[in-house]
């Protein structure tokens, strides 16, 4: 006998969320409410309701909802402008969709009154702590249901014995064992898992399916320009673009180019190391116009404070703790930074890589008659050596004690 | 009449510190000693000892070297091991080269007992600050002769006029302007200047020299295996390679399939901002093989902070600053880092992209056994809980605060 | 023949500035227009003014200011947000007045038509650096004199010489060499130079002024509540007070607790090391006052964030970077933090020591019922084990490869 | 019906620990070792010796190690070499222990077989995270044992009671509450819990038992030098002194004159925030004569690099990652930077408070020919103007951007 009476879960409408739903039931002998978000995943809503109402959940009690917009604008845009990467490579697409699900989820509990919330992540990996630290963040008493840490479905043969026996229907490819894990929203589409788990192995070419193969990519390059306001992009190739769409128009650009596909180990936050293939072609085009725009737009001091602090907030993102006071700080000081950061970005896509070929900006900090070669007014070469005469002092003086 | 007796130059055979030579025997009526070192710039050092001594250089005083295993050896590889990037894209293959030069122009000093030391770098960049912060740290009391602040050559017209009056050879593709110019060493050449000052400009493709353009590269990929030891690598395709002829094997590979090439707007240390153009082939796939080698071999926690130290120690680099206590600081705990750092890569090359295909070691901290998704002994999925429950603990109670 | 016009003197009206004042007359042949500014420093400002029409300066070019609460409230308070100290212990006084003396001057300049300002600062300090970074970040075109670095009034007697010369009034005990240089605002007072200057010694007592000896001070402790909004002090002892007339009391709190002695000695950014003696009463107790009344407002995430900034917030002060872009960041990142930081703290003064005796605040994340050793509803100690064990499994893995 | 069969507990004698040893046989049915160490908590280890044979334990199984000299030179002097404080004000004292403790455990299960550890640390705090991380980065495979997370004696009622049961002796003074609960090493003594839970509330007098109250130390003051080389303190007014008896002495020092007590709510690992009481005498001299000694001998690159990776390196050693490879790293970083950190301090101690009054080295990068106000032949004042404005180019190129 549960005292959950009423529990939000996150549903996509696949086999594995629909016997979660049906366990919540019996397990928790609760109400169950769904919610479906289009985070830009490339599926279709409407059948996740209609499979939700086939296992019983009453109408008003499934909740589909389009968070594209809200996802660019509120968490990928901000991210971008910290120029962040995990572990030098990761651009962090699974991470940054999970803070603006669990949002949605507390927000639903709060307005229907349900005490609990549950999600699909399993026990081993990261998405149960951005889930659960978003959770908490936002309603501190909320109860928290993690299906894959609390039942006994710990095979693939029991949960789908568990599907046929609540009349939960399986897609004839559902059945056997998926050779990887995937997740997907309009950043990015990333695998894992299975097949993919012996990290001397390459992935095979199905495994990619946002971009061709480099080699299957146009043998003509493409160019892109890219306009950026504040430190985001609102226009590719003149047309101004709804955040969306204009991440939608990259991925179309860089998918047709062979872009965006990494293929790493990283350390997880829960302690092991795991293999993870991902496709982010618009944002990977995206980080390079950015870092391009910066280079025009930000002064070195801005510039290198940033770089030294964006480890620390992409650790942050992918720890799960968005909605922190320490991320909201970095934030603070990075979206202060781009204030100026504005102009076009020309670049050449071409079977897998990018090249920046042209900056400019009402903004530039490019001075071209302080960078020529020629003797020139605003610059006296003579400053030079003053100002490397006292960067040497301190080593000049160290000298002799190294000496000593 | 100058207090200056000899002075060591560091001479490069051409035109510009040929002019150099001269106006130094002139103004400070001092012996010359020159100094010409191979750092893989990919010219005949012969040429530089016989131009020296036409222009009134004694045998004794042509100091002519080759310095590409120490330079590989003794700082590139430490640079490597950091994952060093200025500012997010330059792989600092100039300003490594700087340091070497500058300690053995002070070695040289010391050895003929000379009391001065001069370079041909302007005064508006940072190869100036790069040289003289290297001498004076090893050097305290030297004397620094930087032509280019000090004379009135002030005009390509100027330098040429001067040259014919003192007889120094000038080839006939240096009479006008080089349309831009030039650093190169066994890690990179630069293009920088003229030319390349508007960076809404593509360079042109002549501009290039270590690479082909990823266009013209072989339409089938290239695949390399890369050995590292201690975080250096030490083979490649099995084949053991002292590191000069390995970063040169790595050149080799890079350039035949377009890698490496960077067109970017950087800040100089000197304040302004100024456009280079670089080619690192072998580097760029150095670095690739490094991370991934590391994704293996390093903890999350060591990797993490490498991440953190990295924008301030390239900075240190860039800045001319890698005889300082702060560098040598960092690099005791990048290299303390590096003991396990053991293994190979594969990679594969293609018209310009690098992918990582597979990473294996004998150090491996990547355990199948913990991060398959079966239920297994080594890892209780329960303790997630607890883990999310302590980390969420502090947003938890700062929710009563902002809601207050 | 000088092309200044009119330049804007920062001037003391004590003798040096006096001098500084006639030299610009006779050296620039120019207007001069003295600014004064009252920052607390405990000097009559009345007296400079009619000095300075001595001196020959018209009535409408001689501005006398009380700045003292802009100071605070606009430099001082974001400073202390920070619990900023350099190299440990030095908590910035002089280096956070230069901004507002030099922002002052450009404001003035531009409603005067200026073209020039000046300074009275030595060319081997930081203030220099402090007062010329601010005048080209506000106007990139303002011309800058430095008369310390460019006279050569080299000696005191030259200097005496001079103002004999030019009918400048000597206070009897300026003849002499004084003992110590000195400088003094409202946060703090420094002495430096001469019989300072072995660091083995230790000062004579009539170096200090602000503060009495802790031997002198009261033998009873003197308790004092201060009172934060938002990470600022609004009042102390229950009197809410301006930002000004809140420092002034607590400098008379610290003073006559012998409380804010600081010698030391520091690395200046022009490189070499100076000892300085400083007394900071006030100032040592705020920022006591702060760092307590945060550890009960401010989340631990927040709050080690904050420390981890702090050396290279204060050391962008100290280097005369207050209007730099990243100063900023770093100053919008502390700022976010401090919503909260409300309460208030009791303090415990005596003979030269503080002692935080307690802190309460409607905002406190303390939290009595998850403190306390008993069995509790809200934390569940089990959920330790989950969390010490996934914090080790890094650690656990790292092990073998050790050992391999 | 366990599988432990030998488990290694950290026992103090006390009536906890005697409880936990009869709690392990009872609940495991395992043979317990005991280990007590003499870290300078100022308690005799032979009655924990005779109290565990009482309880029952082999001769064999009582180890009874003096480690002060271990814990002086292999953990305080590497943390004191990095200026460590937390939050700003701890000194760390219980966090330097654990580790030590929890190697010792390890090695002794080693040398017995024994294949699990005990501590007595309560499910809340952060002791337990410190010993179990360092059990299991020092054996991945070792079983480790909290009582206090997993038994059900929760109240002190229950603890007696079980104690009464099993014949365990109980002093007078141990069957109620204890007032607070406390934790002693010859760095040193936390006070914490109960009376103290209040923080507004300021602790008795009696609470402290390492320092006199401010206003019963002596009324004149002592003077101390201290002598360090290579970073770590060597000798006490010229007599050189072990580690551990250099400690002691620095602790009578500064006990007699009240100095080293820190009140202070800090933010635990495990999620809340909690007040301790600290007394530290000689630390806090030790840390205040580092720093004095650093400030001549470390140059200033070095020493602000040090202080922006201190606040890290504290919190690593708060949270018990003593054992990892990032604490190692900055320790590489840490100790590379002490080697020149050689001479003498001089140092007041009066009535709680702590003044450097001098300070000497062979090594001292303080020139006192550099720092005269005098013109001067190592020192040209022009330069600091090419200093000036190099280093204010980049902020003259951004005043049109934001006037733009």
């Amino acid at each position: 006998m549960s005292d959950i009476k009423k529990v939000v879960l996150a549903y996509s409408g696949g086999l594995d969320t629909s016997v979660i739903l049906k366990w919540l039931q019996e397990t928790y002998d609760c109400e169950v409410i769904t919610f479906t978000a289009d985070l830009g995943q490339g599926e279709e809503l409407e059948p996740a309701r209609r499979k939700a109402e086939l296992l019983g959940i009453k109408p008003e009690n499934t909740f589909i909802e389009d968070l594209r917009e809200d996802f660019v604008r509120d968490y990928v845009m901000p991210m971008f402008r910290a120029n962040a990467l995990y572990e030098g490579v990761y651009l962090l697409g699974t991470s940054i969709a999970r803070p603006l699900i669990a949002k949605r989820q507390i927000e639903i509990a709060e307005q229907t009154g349900a005490d609990a919330v549950a999600h699909g992540a399993t026990g081993k990996g990261n998405d149960q702590v951005r889930f659960e630290l978003s959770y908490y963040a936002l309603d501190p008493d909320i109860r928290v249901i993690a299906p894959w840490r609390e039942w006994d479905l710990t095979s693939r043969s029991k949960l789908i014995h568990f599907a046929e026996q609540h009349q939960i229907p399986i897609a004839k490819d559902k059945r056997g064992e998926a050779p990887f894990s995937v997740d997907a929203n309009l950043l990015h589409i990333s695998a894992e898992g299975k097949i993919l788990e012996d990290p001397w192995e390459a992935p095979d070419e199905h495994v990619f399916s946002r971009s061709v193969a480099p080699e299957e990519a146009p043998d003509r390059p493409t160019f892109v320009e890219i306009d950026f306001e504040r430190g985001d992009p609102v226009a590719v190739d003149g047309a101004r673009l709804s955040p969306a769409a204009l991440l939608t128009r990259l991925n179309e650009l860089g998918g047709a180019n062979g872009i965006g596909r990494v293929d790493m180990v990283e350390g997880r936050f829960v302690g092991m190391k795991s293999r993870g293939i991902y496709e982010t072609p618009g944002g990977t085009i995206w980080q390079a116009a950015h870092r391009a725009i910066e280079s025009i737009t930000l002064d070195r001091g801005a510039l290198h404070l940033k770089d030294e602090l964006m480890p620390r907030y992409a650790e942050l993102i992918y720890n799960g703790f968005w909605f922190s006071p320490e991320r909201e700080m970095l934030q603070a000081a990075i979206d202060h930074s781009q204030a100026k950061v504005n102009g076009r970005v020309r670049l050449k896509l071409y079977k897998g890589g990018i090249q920046v070929v042209g900056r400019q900006s009402p903004d530039s900090l490019y001075s071209l008659e302080h960078v020529t070669f020629e003797d020139d007014a605003v610059y006296d070469q003579r400053d030079a050596e003053g100002f490397i005469k006292l960067n040497a002092l301190r080593l000049r003086l160290l000298y002799r004690q190294r000496q000593g």
